[in-house]
């Protein structure tokens, strides 16, 4: 993040507080991204173990989430921000919110992997995960960076990137349960497929989010529930 | 809310602030409960019209969100509350985007009831939707006066009850995917009401998130990723 930022404030330690909270939301970004790449990789390559690392991992990101949580409130009470500063506090306990959801999603992609491996292959939608997976991570680590660059034109980008997993997710559910018809006995391996894929779109969603709340918090505005266009023309304003 | 509460603040503004931000929770709420009332009538008995006012509706819903954001980060720039007040208006923050995804989850039930309407009735379900629709429903009514109430009793209690709503999920998933199984070509419409009724485990989940918002307000206890054990066990202390 910008030096400039931090080295605005007389007071130092309220630096500091900003500056860990920062720090710990790229760290618990970065568990999350590899989270996602996990749980894609073990539900292609049918990987029993990496599957239960990503459900492991998952109790470390619940609670990270809980101590930034506590950090924020603390730095709320005790410093009693403004302006930007209150922006950053508020994006913070948001983005890690997101960041838990994706976590969840990805336990729930890795359960289905583990599924699968007693049950067997699914018909189809392999190719469609590996897709959408690397879709949705490409947009939680463009959603970190535009955190921490503060990079507006970054954060559109993901937000335009989500449209993209929604037709993915679309056009995927299509050819599965064209799948289910023909072959019903593959319905619950399918079943299993469809749901890897909905974890998917939800983290695309998330991701989504997370740089709405950039949006926020370098230009103030509100952005949810706008669509791409009144964002892009929120931005030029 | 108790009026103690309320009579506690030496500027008179800053309670009228938190009794506005309350009031319009609760009014949201209870619009936000309408909007699963009318969702699950809407599917159940394929009325298109009923379905339409939910989607109209979700736009309220979204403004409400927005407005009470920007009503909260107000009060914390401007009044810089401390210990309880600090945690109503966090809790407020969160309640209200819980609030607006169970809007967004009626939504989507109210969507599945347009296109059952045009495809034709769903093979099965139509009992266990309405069955988890009131569950959530009086999840939700009970969430809400938890909070009016600060009663964390009613709070673990809706807890409680979002493990029945699982469990719900998973039973009429093996019915509906078994009728899946024997009648492939009902496979498309059986996935609408698969779809709806996946929302409507969701509103639980976000009805028990009010709840632990509940329960951190009254007691400041994060017991979020907790089990019901595990949080009755901390209410016990």
């Amino acid at each position: 993040m910008d030096k400039k930022f931090l080295d605005r404030h007389i007071s130092h330690s309220f630096d500091n507080e900003i500056e860990t909270i920062i720090t710990q939301i790229l760290e618990m970004g970065n568990i999350v991204e590899q989270q996602i790449v996990d749980s894609v990789k073990a539900i292609i390559s049918t990987n029993k173990e990496l599957a239960q690392k990503v459900v492991q991992v998952e109790d470390d990101v619940d609670m990270r989430e809980v101590r930034l949580d506590e950090l924020c409130t603390e730095v709320l009470a005790c410093r009693q921000p403004a302006a930007f500063d209150l922006r950053m506090v508020l994006s913070a306990t948001r983005i890690i919110r997101d960041l838990e959801r994706i976590g969840d999603e990805a336990q729930k992609v890795a359960k289905m992997a583990i599924r699968l491996e007693k049950k067997g292959a699914a018909p189809a939608g392999y190719e469609e995960v590996a897709h959408m997976g690397g879709l949705v991570q490409s947009m939680l680590s463009s959603a970190l960076s535009a955190f921490s660059q503060l990079d507006v034109t970054l954060a559109l980008d993901v937000a335009k990137a989500d449209k993209k997993v929604d037709r993915e997710l679309k056009s995927a559910m299509r050819t599965i349960v064209n799948y289910m018809i023909d072959e019903p006995k593959s319905i619950k391996r399918a079943m299993n497929i469809l749901s890897a894929l909905r974890s998917l779109e939800r983290m695309g969603n998330h991701s989504r989010n997370i740089a709405e709340h950039v949006i926020y918090l370098v230009k103030g505005l509100d952005v949810r529930h706008s669509s791409i266009k009144e964002i892009a023309s929120k931005l030029a304003e």
